[in-house]
This record gives C-alpha cells, structure tokens and sequence, in this order.
C-alpha cells in the first residue's frame, strides 16, 4: 500500500480525491491537512467520508508519505511546495500555480507568474497527450477542467495541424467555484442562471494554447449543474467528412481508457453530456460535420472527476506504478 | 400618490417590495435605504429595477413619508423604530422583531424580548384574519412567510374550536435563507437538498400558536427551489367531511381576494402548489380527508411575495385607504 | 375592449398569451379553442388563470373576433388559415408556418414548403426592425425564440454591413420543447443536462439569415432552466472599439421600450442572462471585445415572453393602435 | 461467478440494477429482457453502461440463470413468474406484487390482489430486519423506496412496542416515478414543484403497515429532485430522552453495513438527507426530541440504490452466500 497525503482537503476537489483515495485498493490516506479545520473530523466537510475515521491536521503535522496531491486555492502550492518537497518524493499539483509556462500568459491571467521557479519541472497532468512522462515525472500539475475538456477534444486536430487557432465555448457547473461563499453563488442567485462570466479571455485558454501549440480564446459561461463541464469548439475542416475526422480520434483514442468517442446516431444522450458522467472519470467527445465544412467538437465531463480528482488519481496510478485505471472505473450515475 | 419608503433594501424581500411598488399606480418611492450600499443603483442588487432610476440613500437621509416599510435583518426594527416615527405616520415591519406577543416565546426563539416595548402596539399583518384593525392601525408586522401559510390554511378550523394543538411540516426554498453569503447556501450545497434545519420547534410555531390560540409544534425542511413555501398539517377531523369542511372553509375565505380554495379534483396541481404561484399573492389552499376521521390540510404561497413584500403591500393598501388588491393581482408564472 | 381569441391554447405559448392578454387592460379574450380539451376550464392546463372562467372550445364555436392569436404546433397555421381569416382581420402566428420566405430553406428545415402560399404576406413580427409593417400588417409571423434574440443582438451590425454570417450559439430552457409528453424530455432524464440537441444547423438559423441578410448557422444546447434563451455570437469587429459599438447599438435601440443594453461593469447579472427577465418582455443584450478585434455578442430573452407570447402582444398592440407596451411592463421576477 | 438475469431491464431500477451488477466482483449479467427494446444495445437506455457490451433480449431467449431480478412494471411479476422460476432457483422482485401479504391491502392499493398465489412464500427484502429468512429464501420481494426509509426508521420504536400508529411524511425525486413519459412529469411541470401527489394513503404505507405491526398513513410529496428519498415522523416518546433512543437505535443498527445513525450535532447535512447519499446503498436516521416528549424521526436513501436496486443486490449478495456489501460500497457522490 503506498502512503498518499492531501493538503487542502477542505474544498470540493479535496473531498472527491479522498472519495477517490478512500475506496483505492491500492493506496491509503496518511493525512489530510486543512489550515482552518485541523482536529475536525473530514466528514464534517465531506459527508460521504462518514466512517472513513480521517481527520484534519495542520500541515507541520504530517508524516513522509510516497506521493502528496495539492488541493489548495490557487497561488498556494508555490508557497509550500519546497517544505513538502521533504515529505514527499512525488507530487500531483490541482492548483492552477504551474500548469502555465509562459511568464506573460501567466502574469496576464493570474497577476502573478513565478520568478525563477521552474514550470518546466512540471509534467501537464494529461495521460492521453503526456503518458510517458508522466510515468517518469516527479511532479505533474493537472491542468483545469475545462482545458482538460478543449484539450482532449482538439488534440487530434492540432496533432495533425488542422488547427490554426480556436475559440472555445465552455460550460460550467457550480462546484467548479469551489466550496468557499460568496454572495452571487448563492443557491438563489446562482440557480437557473446562464452567467456568462468570461465572455472572452477565460485564464484556461492558456492552457489550451499552451497544450495544443495554437492561439486559443475560451467563452465562459456558468449553467445551473452543480457538476459538469462541457466545451464546444467550431472548427473549419475543409474536405474531411464526419467519418475521416472520427478515424483521427479512433487513432489517437482507440486505446484510451477514459476518452469515449461518442459515434451513435441516436438518442438523447447521443453528444457528449456531463449529465450522464457524473462520478466517472470519463471524458466523452463527439464530432458534427455540416456540408459547409464546419464541424463542432464537443467533450463533456465531470469537473471534480475527469477534470480535477480523477485525473489526479489516473496520474498517480501511473506515477506510482499502479495499473492506470485502479480505483477509478465508477461509470456514471444515471440519472440525478 | 403616496409617498412610501423602504428601510433596509438590498435583501430579497426589500427588492420584491420595490418591484412591486415601482409599478403600483397609486405610490411612489420617495426613498430606498441599504446601510451598505448608500449611494449604488438599487438594480446592482436587483436586476429586474434596471431603468427605475432609483439608488441606496442612507438612513438619515430619508424624507417624510406618508409610510415605510422596515425590510433589515431580523433585530434592525426596535434600533431604528422611534427615529423613523418621526419620519412616517404609518409602519409596516417586515422584520420578526414585533410579531411574537409574547415574551417567553420571543426569548425562547429568538434569545431576546422587548424590555418595555410594546409588541401589542404591532397588529398582525394578516388581513384575512384581522383586517379591520390593519385599516385604521399605524403599526403592522407582516408574519413570517411559514408561518402565513399555516396560519392562513388552519384559522378556519381554529374559529370553530377544532383544534386543540398543530404539528406544521412546513417546506421552504432558498431565497427565504435571505441574500447574505453562507457556505451551507452556496449553489453546490443548496441544491437538490432535502435539508430538515428545524426538525421540532422552528420559530414560526410561535406566531402560529399566538394566531390560533393553541399549542403548535413546526418542522421545517430546506427543500431544492428558490422561492416558495408549503405547510402540511394532519388534523383529526371525527366525523367531519370533505364536503363540510370545504363549506367551513368556503364561509371564511370565500370573499377572500387572495385565499384560494382548490377543490379540483384532478390534475397534476389539485393540491397547493407554490410552482404555480410564483410572484403572485394567492395563498392556496386545499384539505383531503379520509375515511378514518384524519384530514391533511395544505397550504402554498410565494415566500417573497404572499408570504413577504406582498402581504405587506396589501396590509399598506388597507392601511392608505387604497383599494386592497392595487399592484397585486399578477396570476403567477408557469411554468418555471 | 378589442376582443381577441386564442386557437391553441393548450400548450405553454398559449398558457403565456392567456396569462398576458388576461390582464391586459385594452382587450378581452373572446374564445380560447383546443382540439382534445374543448369543454375543459382553461385553468385545468394552465394553473395562473384559476378564476379566469375561460374555458376551452372547438375551433367551430369561435366568433368573430379583432384579431387572432394561432399557437397550435407548427404545421396547423396552413390548415387553418383560411377559415379563421373569415373570423378575423388580423392575425399573429407563433408556429413557424410563415416564418421563411425562401422554399429551399423551409424544405431544408421543415420538411415542407407552402406550394403558392404566400409567406410574404407575413410581415416579420419583431417590432424593432420592422414597426411600420407590423403597424399596417394583417398578418405577422412571430419569429422563434432563439432566433429572436439572435436576430436583435446582431442586427445593428449586420445594418451597418459588419457582417458577411454568423455562427450562433443559443442555449434553451425545457419550456421550449413544449407541453407535450416525450420520455427524452421527462424531468428525470432532462433535468440538469447540457444536451446538444442541434450542433450544427438548427432551423431558427434559416430566420437570422433571412432577417439579417447574411449566412446563418446555429448551435443548439438544452440547458436546466425550464424558462430562458440565451445566444451568444463571436463576431470579428477588425478595429471598432467597445465604445463605438455601445454607440451603434445605442443609435438603433436607444428609443427601444424592450431591448436594453447591459454596460454595467460590475455585479453577477452584468451580461444578459434570462435568470433576471423571467415574465419580462425585455431582450437585454451585452457586447465584450478583446484586444485581438474580437467581440462576443450576447443576448437573453424569456422565451415564452419575448420569445413568443410577449412579442406576439408587443404585435398585437401595434396592429390595433394600443400603445406598444400596454400589458407588457412586468419587469422580471426575481430570484426564482 | 454466479450469473444473474435482469427482467425487465429499461427502467431507471433495471439501469441502476445493471451499474451494480456490472461492476460486481462475484456475479456476471447473463441476459437482460426487455419487451419493446430487444436487440438493442443496453447504453441506448442507459449511457452509464457504454462499453458493457449488453444488448437487450426478448424473455424468451434467456438461459438458465442463478438467480434473477424482476424489475418490471408493478403487475408483472405475476405474469411471468411461473415461467421464471424454471429458468432460475432464486427469485429477487422489485415490482410490487408480492410486498403486501394481506389481500385486502393489496386489493384497496393496487385495485387487485393474488387469488390463491402465495405471498408469503416471498420474503421482505429488507436485510436489516429478515436477514436469516433472505439468506435462506428462494423468493425476495424488495420494499418500496419510501416503505423502506419508513420500516427502517420506526422498527427500533416498533420492536419495543413504542408505536401504536403511524402517520409518516414522505417526499420523492421524479425518479421514482419511472422512465415512461407522461405531461406532468415532464421537466417543464416537475421542475420545482412541492406536488402532494397523495395526501393521504399513499400505497407504501401498506408495507409500513405490515413490517411494523402498526397502523400506518403516509403522505407523500413530489420535490425537485431526481433521486432521493426522505420520511419524516412524528412519534410520542413520553419521557424518552433522545440519548436513550440513540442506544435504542445502536442496539438494533450498530453492526449494520448499511444503515447509519447521524448524531452530530453539527453541519448543514447533520440530519439525514438524500444530497449526500447519492449512489450509495446507505440509509441515514436521524432523531431530534422536544422537550415536549415528542420526536420526529428522519430517514434518508437513494430511492434507485438502498429503495430498490441496491437493496435487491444487498438481497442477492445474503442468498448467494456472497458478502453483503459486496458491490455497494461506493459512499455517495457529492456535491451534485
């Protein structure tokens, strides 16, 4: 059993990675830090965790353990990933302070970049694009959920350089605020809206720039889901036809554990949906072709899985040489 | 027109009691007051005024009024109420602060009582049950929105001595929660609950038990909607029918503007619905009784509206000398 | 008291015209028919007209009215057209019968055309482009919901030749599919879904075209809100500023009673987002440009309101000399 | 591995039935039936079950199996039962055919009863309570979901002869109605309703009934969810305090894998409530006592997982000489 700690195990990302780590047959839980919550039970702030017996601590008070995931808020891990450093020789970051590279873009959709330190030590958390060596890395940061959706949607075409530029229409559920208040994420404001928060600019197009080597531009908008992200992606494909695009995905995906291709012509569900992902460490694409030569890419997921906790846990399957779909083959819950 | 003014207006009932008062023909807003937002457009808080023109003043900065509505928090009414006397001949409190007569009660529910003050200054803000006294009153509390609907849907039977004592399961939606940030009424934590937050002994049993003048009891349960609220009651009725309960019913509300009793005996909303009342001022009623002398008794009104801003309007309507449904008689939207 | 009827009443379009032409002080609703319900209290559908008396009959049993309202399902207009004209001068289509002029487009989407109809006997009813027509019109198509709020959020763009097509991306609420029973659309299996429905090509496109003279195509999502239609545009604006575009649109609805124009930098509800225009007839629109000479056009309308039975009133009221906004000043209910 | 048949497998309990058995380690589906659907793949019905490989059948062509599930319409177990039992020793029910013993129940609820068949060769699916009978019965009828949050929450009170009748309060998610369409459990007229959609003498309280020994009367409530069940019930306690019903709770439920006794005092979910419980196999009691010698005793479960599939594969794990929890220990999904 290989020893895993969570700091910042308060929040909503915290919470499914314990779910997550909880229920593996492969690793147990050794500490779970919170700066406000030390000495409190963790059900306290995540009830499926009733039983689970695993209580906060400080961050002084944790022991070495084989591998660390960092849940914080954003800007967090730059300030305690050296003390950490110490305690564990591998770490899986779900903060956004190293998923960027370029100091400009981070400096622009952060206010901040990091002087010296070094984002290149960091593998992008993606199996699919970076399984190799993420096997190998030390430390990998995941990137955010909804760039985890564009990526995965577009990589096909940008690995084949059909893709110049994009624009990125991203849908997103409630928890993907996190666990903290606020007055206009309450549940009677934020019911039923169709808040576009970013209208253009969206800090996660960086990612999706960065990723995909092409210049990206992300729309955001906040539905009513609690879980869930969703992307659409209008991209000109020319000649190719619905059936030559899904033979790209099948070679880049075909073996994928977690990538669906979604080509069935029927049903509600027949387009990806994060309705029908929610728990699953899923994420479904699916491709239209017009007669004009457009296409839309569309991908869905679940935020907290696929997108955040899952994501994680497929990195530290691979990273501590664990079969890469241990503790995460929950298909679904359908429906709620 | 009469000149009206709203203390304490940023919350969901202060913005409900502008939106309906901004287009009621026989008032105006002469003033509109938030402790935190002095100087702001009032639509930053309540979108559906954008293009009233109106903006927060402070307190000391309101003029006479022939009327003024006291929307703060729970405990703002007794500090300002003798400074605002001077500035209105007539007040309608829609705070908890003088609905509860009693001072054990009051103490007991609230932690505090009025030393000296002089709760029975304050007539009930129920029209239906004591609308004589609202027409020539200077001072009404409006009940709280629960207890509206309990009180309104028992009072009948309480007249005739039926009951003896009331266990009320009353259900609520969000925005009864107020508009104030807390992480338990975040969008993520709110939704799909059924929260029981009173499982005995809510507050709003008191106003229930001084209105009909017997023992209650009230459960309350944070159900998944924004607005609206529904009371439940199960009464042993003996002998009584459907049929003669309905006519005790019909004797008391039956010249009723805004009671309605549902006797419908089909169709998905035959029964009290707050779905179909939304941003309306009914309160529906409907009793089924069954072969075993027991009768459920159920209630529905908008918690905002009936149960709020509109039952206060409709109190200020009597207590101005205006016709009593002026600015009230919108149907409810549905669906929603 | 001009008098008016209803043919199709039954469905959510009808229950929202009821509701409006109910309470709107210059008409009466002199019959309401349905196929299957006739003999039915139109309350039994449509909960909000309990004590409205309305009740429901055969289209046979109509009388002569000033003006009829069709919102049967799409397809019934051309069968009825004929003998309802003999019962009424004027008439306001809600289906999508006599929406697009062009057959091949019509065929495309619909599946038919009107062999030697004539659709340009409809006048296109958006009173912001075409006031005067609707004004002397006899008959007018109202146009569908999602092209509505396209059509209105680009056209001052496409007047001043800034457009050669558009690629919209509309979202919608449940109430658009209908009162109809369909397993895909049960609250179960439709609840929380961000369901393509339509990724390429939905048919409202063929009305934006046509409107705004351009290429049209359009993505559909159905989102959770049972009420609601958002659009959103990315549109290229080369070297226009926000400002400047502000001004054009300022220009053509500055004098709008129903199109306001969001420029408030801050708060939740900066962007246009139905969740505040619930029973409204407002189209509230919002423009945001990036430094790379791109702009996203957003727009959002209550889709029942402004989207169908508001702007069919909005019509009506032109078409027999009513001022344009009577009946239809209802700002928005809020927060539901 | 056992082999398992599903008959009647296009439900939401037929689909949570095949999430559960598929992910199980011991059993393997052998042949799921479907009347109007064979042939078809099972993810058309069922997206969550994309890549199991499991295609519909007619009942004609199924093989012999170990044990079956029934998860048809409620009526048609009878139908079909003699035929089944040839095909497989062990039948699990979840129809409502075989719940109630009594005819007279039965004929009054369900408008039949069983002439001459033999309910009592049937045993009440509920571990908790019949454990020894399951692990030795051929026949298991599993209880409603609403019966099952009811039985469970009153049997301490009940097994100490505590109760003499019972009136619970019941509230639902839309996804106890089932998967067929129908107008009012459309999303447009299910979204946000408080729908008492039985007053009094909902039908489940036959089976609270039975399993109890009392009288029992249940109200039951439509909410907006789409999973989730809760029951609330007021019992006389005379000078009970709430720590002697805690050990009375403990006593019987203290070694119980599934059901959990909440006593914290604390937290938004300190009383049971279905939010957290989603997709897990618990069900949550809580009690609160007054002052007044009064409790309300609370249950929570998942109506799809611990009401109905959950329960039937905790049935199949006891008469399969398998672990009980094998399978269903997944904790709940939460937020969503």
């Amino acid at each position: 059993m290989k020893r895993i700690a969570v700091v910042g195990g308060r929040g909503f990302v915290g919470g499914e990675l314990l779910r997550l780590l909880v229920h593996h047959p492969e690793v147990e839980v050794a500490g779970v830090t919170s700066d406000t919550r030390a000495g409190q039970a963790v059900e306290t702030a995540h009830p499926p965790l009733r039983g689970s017996g695993l209580r906060y601590r400080r961050r002084a008070d944790l022991e070495p353990v084989d591998l660390v995931f960092l849940a914080g808020v954003h800007g967090s891990t730059i300030e305690v990933l050296d003390e950490l450093s110490a305690l564990a020789p591998k770490v899986v970051d779900l903060t956004a302070d190293f998923r960027i590279e370029d100091a400009t873009r981070m400096q622009h959709h952060y206010g901040w970049h990091r002087e010296g330190a070094h984002a290149s030590a960091f593998v992008r958390g993606l199996p699919e694009l970076h399984r190799k060596q993420i096997v190998d890395a030390d430390r990998v940061a995941v990137p955010g959920c909804m760039a985890t959706s564009a990526i995965l949607s577009l990589a096909p075409l940008a690995n084949r350089n059909l893709l110049s530029s994009v624009e990125v229409d991203a849908r997103t559920g409630s928890s993907g605020s996190g666990a903290s208040a606020d007055s206009a994420n309450s549940h009677a404001l934020r019911s039923g809206v169709m808040r576009v928060f970013a209208p253009l600019g969206h800090r996660h197009e960086a990612e999706v720039a960065e990723a995909l080597g092409v210049e990206a531009s992300m729309t955001a908008t906040a539905t009513p889901q609690v879980r869930g992200v969703q992307t659409l992606t209008r991209v000109a494909v020319g000649e190719a036809t619905e059936r030559e695009l899904v033979r790209m995905y099948r070679e880049d995906y075909g073996a994928e554990p977690f990538v669906r291709l979604l080509t069935s012509p029927r049903g509600a569900f027949r387009y990806p949906d994060p309705k029908v992902l929610l728990g699953s460490n899923f994420c479904d694409i699916g491709i239209a072709v017009d007669d004009r030569g457009r296409a839309l890419v569309m991908a869905a997921l679940d935020n907290l899985v696929k997108g955040a906790a899952g994501g994680a846990v497929q990195c530290m399957n691979l990273m501590l040489g664990l079969p890469e779909t241990c503790g995460l083959t929950f298909p679904g819950l359908h429906p709620v």
